[in-house]
């Protein structure tokens, strides 16, 4: 008679913020993991977690845990063997860090260690190799644990965008515009006198990270062990960011530049055929489809295409000519799942199902 | 003892739609225009001018002419020297000509003749020697009066901010991403079920004007008389337009290689010191300031800048390095003043200072 | 052996509709009904779906149906034991009555019928028992079928949240002011234009509904067979009716002025304890709970509540007392699912159950 | 020969927010009026102003005074025979005292002194008598200055639709709903994330202040000098108060219990016939028409009626019988202006033209 098998124990760093909410929900129940303990920052330690926040989702509020007490994020109050951070970049640095010296697997939506070189920034179903420098990691760092990130979450839609174009044809530049949703700004984030029927043409700091970002993710791993190293791919990328009035979902307007000057038609088929890293792998949080090419002229659209698949597809349309970089087209993922909590929690089951994280619940 | 000069009767073709209103509300107390005839589709002709059409604007419902009686579009119907059409394209065609043949003046919103070789396509700002055409165009068509277009209200924007970029260094190439107000779609237009809290990424036939306008306003005239002839500039330009949930003003995101490789100083210079053709005319439409750099790094902002300057101003910021094409910036223009109503109205406030367009009210 | 049980054949009339389109969803796997039909006028008759209507809901475009050729809204046409009809009143009124000549049990939510004195207006949790008017409908009409109605998508959250309060202490006087959604208006239905950062605050025929239907919903059904009788309640309501810039989910603010005035705590008991009628039927629509008071002071709100329990519940907050009329609260429900497509096929499920619907599938 | 009189310095408190800003906007060009010190809190103070704040309004940024040092909210920093405040209620309790005592005229929108009985909670239209409370706040407070209140941006329309009421029949009870605008709650306000789409059914602390403050506002001066008394008139006000996705402008539903049961012409008549307080005293913020009631059957909505005469009007619409109270209507104002900056500064007006406050430039 076979016991049944215990869950891995987590802790959410960053639990109450629109992203922490949005890992509490998809975790709440996990086949996986199960949470252990919400962490925030010492404002919010020490209180019950309905106290602690107001809840942004629709559907059960609190995800059931409006009880639970909110620990500090300190691997000794709140310890866990993976962590799932939702933190700010200036806290991350030092949070995470922490958590990994002590043993855990740290699955990070901060900035904070994306683009260190030992780090990988990952997106499963495109460079799931990157795995592989976890091992050189945790030798160069002295952590028993380790830290593996999620790109932001405008990234995460060009480069997901760009992954199948890369392998059917090499790419050499990258022109994109998004038009990105509020809730990327976290909570309370922008004010509702300042976008209403606004445009702001300005995300700090963002563009920086989308124009280096996508060069890691898809670039490849050299060597192995601890003389792995990741090389960044070379083509450019130049961005603008802004804000429109959305709430969820990221659209991405891109140029491209593709080696061989293919097809419209070409394009299409290299979509429509991507086969992902995660194919076969039975992972419970990917999605049915990772890209999804719309039948419709007028797609992709946040209000209509975000929120399918759990929010993890991107979805791609409007492929036609571009007179100056050659193919230009339209995408479009969701922020806060497939760019933030989702991409984390398909990280950590990428890494159970191959094994990189192990649990002996004993 | 001199008699107050008489102003010029005006008809407005299409006055019951969004553009035909802000026509009436400009030229309802316009120092040479007076409004003599509102003209619309043969739906509207008969009534009252408050039970043809839902008025739009703020103040004073349809500027105090809600009893004026809709004339049918037709110069037999609705005669004036001087004509505003704000017709859909189709039944631009044959109307502008009717009344052009009847020998009134057309200053036309309309996309109709936009394109034609021998109809100037101004703003008045920056292409005024266009007007030169006007006399092939008369001879050519054995028209006794004329038609006058103004570009697509994306396009205005854009080649409003073009301009002192071409005459300070010469333009090679352009990618743009509009992000446009729904005003641009007319009344009833845009159904708040499709755009609200979302993006459309397709707005149809937009992307081709866009294309091809740019290149015909900064274009030059060739020659003169009945030899007069447009020479369109010969940069490209690569459009993706989209509609976002913004009332008034349509904002583009612009990279742009310019000849020599300027610096972004030096384009900010070039906007700085760009001098209006209309500079010293005293137009009655013409803004305080044609082309603005905003000050702030998250401007320009449709809810904050498309208004000033009754929405005749271009603004434009975030001035920085493309890696791919050399210089990006933001740019900002009011789509249905500055990109319809108020255009039109400014070019014939151009014609009648260049005594292109003369009438005597004897 | 036994053979699965067949289901039985439905035709949506109004199918391409915002309500038919939810129709759609709902029953494309319904455990008890499956899509034989979808009808819609002649406009849409004899294409395709995909290619007769615009799909507004998020998910599976089409619902999965978008290849099945849209029929004429008539028995000949489009036989089914059963009719879901989203049509708009007028059509309502002829097709019906046809349907339900031919023999189909019709499930309506136009308002055509609604106040007809042998038509059921229900709301399957608390006025189960008007089903008992369908033997005096059939004898009165000549019908084989039958049609049954569900209320106005306002009326519905009113009345829903009367009927505890009706129940424990019984109803003198409602004051009633709506914040409708756009939703509820249809497809394109209210501009952009007019709605965007707007309130408008009149729905055409909106409140004579409001004022009239609840009184007939909580009313009682006397007598039995050929002789029953709906009579309506007594209370008086009056209603102001707005719609604002919310996409699904309509909230009530009301007044009421109860028997020998209680307290908010007693208010909120009968709230709480409020048993439906449905209790224990299992019918797969209902949701988990009916009425549901909402912990936190400033709920319910569209956007966090609307979509919970697939939009069927209805949420009440901020009881509390009213200097005027005793007590106000305020309510919402979901307007195109609890107010329309879910409260019909609620409905036909109650009939089901109750074997007031009877299918042999032979 | 005449020299031209000099302006009164003012000093506006609070100078950074959302209200501050307008009143510096109201104040940069008015004939009485000039602007000589900004006043904010001690975060602010020293700064420029620019970089004290971030501008909310369109037009000029700053109002041309971007350059001007903010100053404490202190008389000995911040000098001035009269003080605009848009002090939060908390610091105007002792700013403003401070600033009564030192012998400057102060116009408040802060809630800290509306309901002292001592104190004029003024719309001058309506209730000018009560500025005749003065010398008995003089009196008691031993202040050289004075204080002077507006009425809580909800209050001031209902209570400015119902003075014609009121006079003209009488008034017995108010139920009042209100779909309030987001500007209301100051910057940054409400968060995107939580109004978008949505209406929040509760706005802290404001059905109070509307329940008891159009009492004061309607009631009487009794006697005079240091025996002056403000008595409240005695209706009952029953108030919902609700946020909504609007930027300026609160509407309200009335429904109202009048003496004589008037029909809905008499009230009609009573909004378009009411003459003002203010009428023929030529002030310069007065609206040209205090009480407007709506032509079209839809309005007043606040996109199409709210910016009218400045903000200063009050839109009435949509009268017609409550079958409970009576008469209900729809009433719209522009709650940052004629409810918080634009009412002040009409109240200094008042003041001024009463010979009130008076200044002499020496």
């Amino acid at each position: 008679m076979a016991a049944e098998r215990r869950k891995i124990p987590v802790v959410i760093l960053g639990a109450t913020g629109v992203v922490g909410q949005r890992f509490l929900r998809r975790l709440a129940c996990h086949p996986i993991f199960e949470v252990a303990y919400l962490a925030a920052s010492d404002r919010s330690a020490g209180k019950k977690y309905r106290d602690a926040c107001t809840w942004h989702l629709s559907g059960e509020p609190y995800a059931g845990c409006g009880n639970m007490v909110v620990r500090a994020c300190d691997p000794s109050e709140a310890p866990a063997p993976v962590a799932f951070s939702a933190l700010d970049a200036d806290a991350a640095l030092r949070i995470e860090a922490d958590y990994a010296r002590s043993g855990a697997f740290v699955f990070s939506n901060a900035s904070a260690y994306r683009m260190d070189p030992n780090v990988p920034l990952l997106i499963p179903e495109l460079n799931s190799a990157h795995l592989g420098i976890l091992e050189r990691q945790r030798a160069e760092r002295g952590w028993k644990g380790a830290i593996v990130t999620n790109p932001n979450c405008t990234t995460v839609v060009l480069a997901s965008a760009l992954a199948p174009l890369d392998r059917a044809f090499g790419i050499e530049a990258v022109m994109m515009t998004s038009m990105q949703a509020i809730s990327g700004a976290g909570y309370p984030g922008v004010s509702a006198l300042d976008i209403m029927g606004n445009v702001i043409p300005l995300i700090r700091n963002e563009e920086p990270k989308v124009e280096s970002e996508a060069n890691k993710i898809l670039g490849t791993l050299q060597g192995g062990g601890l003389s792995a190293r990741q090389a960044p791919a070379p083509f450019i990328v130049s961005a603008t960011c802004t804000r429109v009035p959305v709430i969820e979902g990221h659209t991405i307007a891109v140029s491209v530049r593709l080696k061989g000057n293919p097809s419209v038609q070409a394009v299409e088929k290299a979509f429509e055929s991507f086969v992902s890293d995660t194919y076969g792998l039975g992972l419970h949080s990917a999605p049915s489809k990772f890209i999804v090419v719309a039948d419709e002229p007028d797609r992709p659209q946040p209000k209509k295409d975000v929120e399918v698949d759990g929010g993890m597809r991107i979805t791609v349309g409007r492929v036609r000519l571009c007179p100056i970089l050659g193919i230009k087209f339209i995408a479009l993922g969701h922020n806060t799942e497939r760019g933030a909590a989702g991409a984390s929690v398909l990280n950590a089951e990428l890494a159970y199902a191959k094994e990189v994280l192990k649990w002996a619940s004993s």
